[in-house]
């Protein structure tokens, strides 16, 4: 590594339809499962002798290029696959939007008035796109997931910690993760157990499928009807292990306790997250002041604000939401649910001039994706459908925590017998 | 946060005994179980306001104050305790011997001619002298741990994964953990509960307790004799449920297996510690590059050496270990090893230019210590013997993932009834 600040080609936000930030060739180092693929790479993951710009110019002009491809770069590239770009994250991960300020709103090809999703945006939009396989992205409270979605991809966010984080930027360590945005369940697999370095377990049945109720209630009807169908086929596949389960039933007891519903999960959710990106990225933002799009700049002042004495409290309910999930569901059990309570919004309508669609979308969205977060669970969004006024829709399985491989089974198998 | 940048009384070196790189205080944010306990801080771990120092001039010289206390130590001045200070580490956490070229050694109470051990070396170091209750560390491959043991005093290595590292240095992901130092059980299960917010459990009989056979072949003879009581003592107390156990049998086989002795289980967390240590800090050495002492430079040298391809087979090594733990070693089961393979090594003798003596230490402690970091297991060093030549000797006990309250409590019940 020479140390000078190589920039991909394109890095204005022009290149290849906006989903890239540029493009550049990464050979493969060895042969694998993966031989013949190509990838893309959020930029908020390393590759060696490029500044990792994580969707905010001042960043990228304040930091250094990598010394090194992020270890689950160099696991893929050991595989066989070829890194063929990097891809637009929204500013420093932290939206679930995908209209970065900076660099654009990737396309989103199923839906081109609605955005992709983030903030793993470029990397959902190249590949529903078609220019690459797949793509990694990371997902803290949603950023592989909601893209996936969004954009009628298949998303893994895989089990906490199980995944190699090194060489990608902190945001909230307790939720952080690498996941996989794939055009097939089958390559989603394939990718997932390089870097998950599964081993080949027989298929096993699952033994119940939980849909969860609240989770359903709180997505819009559109969203619910789209799902209908998506819904019956998983019926049909496994017969009578489908039932419906209410948090509260996880939580063990009825409505008394708190948890009974998501807005204590996400309340507990909230507080962490906030806590651990102002940790992570405050030092840099005091020092630096950043120039932030309007959203980045909102999100980083009340993650400024946050009273971080509410910290042990929100840790306590964390751990006892995790023990009970981890309690409820069996190593073959599932839950299921939609990956969002919406279709992707329309452009421009969320975002931090977006008001009461703001106040509407976010705490709902993160409602769904919370579950994953606190109960270290792994998570696949399964573009299965299409909402009646437009835009893909994903519905999501999730195993208990390390039941990767066996979700990811599961879910090529849905794949392979829906029409 | 104004910005400004604050350094801690002392930030010399010179304070308090070594053991501190500076003074400080925060009171506690609220009441709990650990009302009227102090604690220190490793200068790796952020307090708000302070430069977090890593044990490195440059490292100190080129970065910001720290935004905010980080998530560990938010929950500790919530549930009462007071923080008094920071640290000395070794530098970025790259040493197990405490021998910090540009701060100092911290001392060694109990062997004032050996060292303290590292990287958490001024945080044993102020437990063993009484000038705090208990102190944090960080543990990658054993810097919780080994200055635990070369102390004598109480450390745990939790389950990774279970106490934030946000607001702690990076330095190796998959295998970093926040670790507790403690001057007795008591206030280690104590502290020990509040990071992972574990709950009241009823106290659980340990089912098996395995004395792994090549952990106690590695160690030095006069390791094994200090061991000989304790170990009387775990028989006594757990009756016949004590029994050896060979790595060869928790990897499934007879020895034909890799993985079969230390050497490829210690390539493997080897090869995975290296890339991610690069990954982590890599970008930083290369741009800035930073006056090191002698084993940090020779250390940086070696992980910037690195052949990358050599990760994709190391995560599928780690992996595959972890698995055959995880099948072998049930809830209630414990394992047993020395903490280290010998007793404090004396002063100036092991470092940069130990030569043969830093052959023989490293890999062996690392050895012994890469079992809990290939399977995410916690683990407790107890400090229950002395070397026959001077020099307190640490017992270790591991549990499954995830088990850490039981291993807590059995450890207490091990303090409580050990004369």
């Amino acid at each position: 590594m020479d140390g000078r600040r190589r920039e991909a080609n394109g890095a204005s936000g022009t290149a290849k339809d906006h989903a890239f930030v540029g493009n550049l060739e990464v050979d493969p180092t060895g042969s694998g499962v993966l031989g013949g693929l190509s990838f893309a790479v959020k930029d908020l993951i390393d590759i060696g002798g490029y500044v990792t710009g994580c969707g905010n110019p001042t960043w990228r002009d304040t930091h250094p290029p990598a010394a090194a491809n992020a270890v689950c770069v160099e696991q893929l590239l050991d595989a066989g696959a070829r890194c063929v770009g990097k891809t637009v994250t929204d500013e420093l991960a932290f939206s679930l939007l995908g209209e970065n300020y900076f660099y654009g709103t990737p396309p989103n090809p199923r839906a081109p008035d609605r955005v992709p999703g983030g903030s793993s945006s470029g990397s959902a939009s190249a590949v529903a796109q078609g220019l690459v396989d797949f793509a990694l992205g990371t997902d803290t409270g949603g950023s592989v997931r909601v893209p996936a979605s969004n954009c009628g991809v298949w998303g893994l966010r895989p089990s906490h910690g199980f995944v190699s984080v090194a060489g990608v930027n902190p945001f909230a360590p307790t939720f952080d993760t690498v996941g996989v945005l794939a055009k097939s369940a089958e390559i989603l697999a394939s990718v997932s157990s390089v870097l998950l370095a599964s081993d080949d377990d027989a298929v096993e049945e699952p033994r119940t499928i939980h849909l969860v109720e609240e989770a359903f209630t709180l997505a819009d009807t559109e969203v619910r009807q789209a799902l209908e169908e998506p819904l019956r086929h998983l019926g049909s596949l496994f017969g009578g292990r489908l039932r419906e389960t209410s948090l509260r039933e996880i939580n063990g007891e009825a409505g008394a306790l708190k948890g009974a519903d998501f807005g204590a999960w996400l309340d507990t959710y909230g507080v962490l997250q906030w806590a651990e990106i102002w940790s992570c990225l405050g030092a840099w933002v005091e020092e630096v002041n950043p120039a932030f799009g309007p959203e980045a700049a909102q999100n980083f002042d009340l993650a400024k604000s946050l009273d971080r004495r509410r910290v042990g409290l929100a840790v306590r309910s964390r751990e006892e939401y995790f023990r009970k999930l981890r309690s409820f569901l069996g190593p073959n059990d599932l839950l299921c649910m939609p990956t969002t309570p919406a279709t992707a919004p329309l452009k421009g309508t969320v975002g931090a001039r977006g008001g009461a669609n703001a106040a509407s979308y976010y705490p709902r969205a993160l409602s769904l994706t919370a579950v994953a977060g606190i109960g270290r669970l792994p998570q696949v969004s399964l573009p299965l459908a299409e909402g009646p006024s437009g835009g893909p829709v994903g519905l999501s399985l999730l195993a208990a925590n390390g039941r990767d491989a066996f979700l990811l089974s599961t879910v090529k198998r849905v794949a392979e017998t829906y029409a």
